[in-house]
């Protein structure tokens, strides 16, 4: 025990913590305890019988009743900033109409980078910001918004740039990726080598001279790039030092998975389809594995991702929404902790290091979010519930009594 | 045209309607569209074009600025009050335990009952109003609560004046169901005819003298109570003028549908394994079918209930919650409509009526609830979309703006 007068801001007692330690077993739980922040840092953490000495006038002491603290949750994976929505699509399916049908109503992919490139910045963040705010609203401090409804430069950037101003917005700290690669647009049917050429010689070029992303992002699948073309992408981010991302082996095993092992990748997403060779590639490069139960959910997929294998090799498993208009348009990181549990059989433990720990290793943000450790920053979120397991096995009635992001309560 | 002035407390104008009136097609829709309360009723609705002239001074106006307006939602199968939550044993499942282990642990109905007998009314009444909350949050202005965890006379009294005290205290129309046939109590092992008995003799007088339930419902199932259990049970109701429902063909197809019918029974509830002769039974009885997507989802259940079957016979379909914390631990019905679409494949006019006119139907309640058309009670919930599909499309940020219950703006 320290003898010496701490310096702290603030100081949570009468609290148990799931600190989400990276590699602990289980929740890494300390029952019974109290955790101080310092300058908007975690600054000690343990038991109450454990606490030292601190100057009780200069410290705000937060009675926390018994309730639980988790690392504010991390959605490593979404694309929530995109005009219009695809109701009329769902419900046209739904009600027998045939691919043409949909197709000459405007569906698909078509349909939201059309109602991107139409929107102005204001309309796009507006709307966007609805979703941040519900999933801030329910725990998360961090998030990484993806663009690529864009593919042109101007509309590329123009997502970027609202990625960036909600982060301004909202006390969530906002990781920005470039997926120009996401579809190919209309104007370059049939030439997909030139569209990659383009976002490679130019948008890559601009967007990093612009400090618009954080990471490149390729979805690499038949409906998607081939594997030469995701290449020449990781090429081209790595001329810039941008990290690099894959949406692979998510319909069939092309080797996206492993290609970007080479590259270093901080994460694999999808991965329904990756067999045991990708999965040793992904630990050889400690990448982490982003399962997404959400369009797993709204695509009525049968093909689980390969759980088993992933914890044989250790491979970290991170969770998050995936949230976008056209596979999964599902707003909720809470609900995504049922699923992963229900649809994937994650335990929850394993499902909430997929929103602590492992969200944030698939920032890249594994040594300053998602654990309850001294030296993270103090993002922090308050429970009331009498375990862990129940931010994972009931969904509907919100238990977040309160957030805390970079030591300032902000829920 | 009306040309005397009309007595109205509240005009809605610039809005949308989803009507959802029964037996029309979709969404029986007014678009640019107006609608008029009075003493709590709905007095008027029509295109604004057709609006009557109105005293402007004594009519407080709405403007709806090209909102949606729906009935207000009816959740019509749930069980929210009850003690304790089955966290614990949902996380042994999926850590691989035994069922002995978990059994040993004190998992299974058999532990919300003893967590339901200890809590007292107040404890019981606190975290079901969390539930009610979120679900009125959401748009419900009428629940029906089951009880079903007391499984004595005192306890199941508790719960049905738990139900009773929460329509007091939330705008939402409360019914109230006695399940006391919902499982058989520990002390009666291997004695389940003098369970019912019980049920039957001391329990449905007592609850009826006390005017405690809207309707008696039985769980007839393998695992539940027999064809002739049932029976018994159901001839008890209507000796006290009470309705019937009835937890029929969900694991097994044992009749109880058919039985029901033969009772004018409201409703049969999840009915997954139904055949055609029970679907004819419940159309010749006018009974409503109860669709629970949340336990079909939670249990992981692969058997689809008889959707064209129900179509072809033109049985209403109802789509509740069941939100209860052994199989459907969820409380959303905005959720449930998401997933009546995407696990059911109802259309989402279908799933729409299934929480209005549907749902209001399995609750007897046909004339006056569920609805948007004269004479029916002004519950209203008013939603910030472009289309009626989007309730179903997307989940996560909550599109209700206002609420209106018994022509009281609650929300
Ligand atoms: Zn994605
Ligand atoms: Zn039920």
């Amino acid at each position: 025990m320290s003898t010496e007068t701490q310096t702290w801001q603030t100081l949570w007692t009468n609290v148990n913590l799931a600190t989400m330690t990276e590699g602990a077993k289980g929740y890494a739980s300390i029952e019974n305890g109290a955790i101080a922040i310092a300058n908007g840092k975690i600054a000690w953490l343990g038991t109450k019988a454990e606490l030292p000495s601190f100057d009780e006038e200069k410290v705000q002491v937060i009675d926390g009743k018994g309730a639980w603290l988790t690392p504010g949750l991390v959605d490593c994976h979404t694309h929530i900033v995109y005009g219009g929505n695809r109701a009329n699509e769902f419900e046209m399916r739904l009600e027998g109409k045939s691919y043409e049908e949909i197709a000459n109503a405007g569906g698909g992919i078509v349909s939201t980078v059309k109602a991107t490139r139409a929107a102005s910045e204001t309309e796009l963040f507006n709307s966007a910001l609805k979703r941040l705010s519900t999933l801030h609203q329910q725990g998360v401090t961090t998030i990484e918004i993806k663009s690529g409804y864009g593919l042109d430069t101007v509309n590329e950037i123009k997502m970027l740039n609202v990625a960036k101003k909600l982060g301004h917005t909202l006390p969530v700290t906002v990781l920005k990726t470039f997926l120009g690669a996401h579809a190919l647009p209309v104007e370059y049917k049939d030439r997909a080598d030139e569209y990659i050429d383009l976002v490679c010689e130019e948008m890559i070029p601009k967007i990093s001279a612009k400090n618009l992303a954080d990471a490149v992002d390729v979805f690499c699948e038949g409906i998607g790039f081939s594997l030469a073309q995701t290449e020449k992408v990781f090429s081209a981010a790595k001329a810039h030092d941008l990290p690099i991302k894959i949406h692979a082996e998510q319909l069939s095993n092309l080797g996206g998975t492993e290609l970007a092992a080479q590259y270093q990748a901080l994460s694999s997403d999808h991965i329904e389809f990756l067999d045991e060779a990708g999965i040793k590639a992904m630990k050889a490069a400690d990448m982490t594995a982003v399962l997404l139960p959400g369009a797993f959910y709204f695509l009525r997929e049968t093909q689980l991702p390969p759980m088993d294998l992933l914890r044989k090799h250790g491979v970290s498993m991170a969770i998050a929404t995936d949230a976008n208009p056209g596979s999964s348009p599902i707003n909720s990181l809470q609900l995504m902790l049922n699923m992963a549990c229900t649809l994937f059989r994650l335990t929850p433990a394993e499902a909430l290091a997929g929103v602590t720990c492992h969200g944030a290793k698939a920032l890249g943000l594994s040594t300053s979010k998602g654990q309850l450790a001294v030296g993270f920053d103090a993002d922090i979120a308050c429970w009331d519930i009498e375990q862990p397991a129940e931010l994972c096995y009931q969904f509907g009635v919100n238990p977040l009594t309160h957030l805390m992001s970079a030591g300032k309560i902000v829920i």
